[in-house]
């Protein structure tokens, strides 16, 4: 992370960091990222992956009625982020079902954890049934997912 | 308003008032409410006026596609509100045209301004384009401005 | 619930109800409650819950320099909440420890469980450090507890 | 703009131009940004547009006490942004105080402007009154419009 993030974010590591600087509208009286607004980072992290990957959302939306729920969310707030913070958000699947996304995702400043976080993500068609994920993307997701098996294996 | 407001407000002194409580969501790391958040609340007070006229919003879509889009805003930010400040959105009708609506809002902590706001407000239909207001949303919005003028006059 | 909550919530059937309208800055594009906004929901609730207790988050933080922080949260959205809903949260305390706090909270819309969520809540000193809760407030809260308790027992 | 702007904005054409990506979050169930967020976007480039300058907000609060409130808006909604459109926030100096600030700024999606805002900004200090501007960030204001000027007189 020598080089800056494009604010798009970028696959670096095996993982999809996305940079995140905390303005006024994130932060609350106690001085802090008000809790709500670390689902908000995450979010827009998962919006650029997929773009990234070539799939974005409204795109999605439109051609195969496609759409993303969060179906469970779980949060460990470790540290605190505070205005002015240079931010990254760094997502990693952590599994594939057939219309199923597990995502962890770990929001950073430096090399310090402040927030982690892991999702259930369901794909729904426009009837909101679950919808089988389109082979393309599931590629795209498990080649993330092999670069970052192999940037591990790299680090043993 | 020595007795509570309802949550969904109240045709008083010949406005419509609506109560606002401050939650950590609403400031910023200045201490006090974020200036945005202003907007928020004075949007949730002219729907809670709509719904007290007898047109939710929802319904007015539903049954008439017709949908009410700012055009233009002024604000003017006195004084700043604060975490767990119980605060008053006072709306009042400033102007009536076929497809337009002006109003003033004031946001009140006791019997101080805080924010004063204008806002200029179109009612468009389900193609963007302008559509006229129906006679009997008119004529309870002018019923609304009756009220003011009578408890104006009552007041000199 | 035949009558309709004060804004500022009550305590009933052992728990503390707290009412939430959803307005249009609550919701996304995709027609839904965008789901970060939940958590401010369930904020709301906490905040007007203990100060039903008598303890004013305020008051906590200018007496005894005692801050509530979110440690770890978990949330399972079940169905979704739409524009103009009439929510309730109901909010129970599921654990106390000397400086820690574990809620269970759900957003219904009527007798819908649409969001369930859990809590674990630290209070922390102006140091930042763990600080524990001043006596009153752990019989508040235990009193909250028993009621639910006594109401879960009748209910057999 | 042929070259995509970096996160933090740049300095060109006479003017301060800051990158906005709408996500779900900015959106609301009528499909398009919330009214409010287009004040969250230009707080954003605001806040940028003084960095650039060498005056981060926390740092001007540290070390002589200076926080920037905004005491006067007014924005005219001309045409709405949607859900994954990629805006660009223009902020031009508008007239400098003694203790204020004007600022131009406009809401773009290519060469269309969607929404227009001018704000009133006050310098205060820790007692929250007027405070001078410091000289060299006047300087760095003043060299900003002076650049505006001159492209402005090429392009006659």
């Amino acid at each position: 992370m020598n080089t800056p993030l494009p604010r798009e974010g970028a696959v670096a590591s095996g993982a999809f960091l996305y940079p995140v600087r905390v303005y006024y509208e994130d932060t609350d009286a106690a001085g802090l990222v008000y809790y709500a607004n670390y689902f908000k980072f995450v979010e827009r992290a998962r919006t650029e992956m997929l773009r990234r990957l070539g799939f974005g959302q409204e795109r999605l939306r439109a051609e195969s009625g496609l759409v993303f729920l969060v179906r469970r969310s779980t949060a460990d707030f470790l540290l605190p982020a505070r205005l002015d913070d240079d931010l990254v958000v760094v997502s990693r699947l952590a599994g594939l079902g057939a219309a199923t996304l597990d995502l962890d995702q770990e929001v950073r400043r430096g090399e310090t954890a402040l927030v982690r976080l892991a999702f259930q993500i369901a794909a729904v068609g426009p009837s909101g049934r679950p919808q089988r994920l389109p082979p393309p993307l599931r590629a795209a997701l498990l080649s993330l997912n092999e670069a970052t098996k192999m940037v591990t294996a790299h680090a043993r």
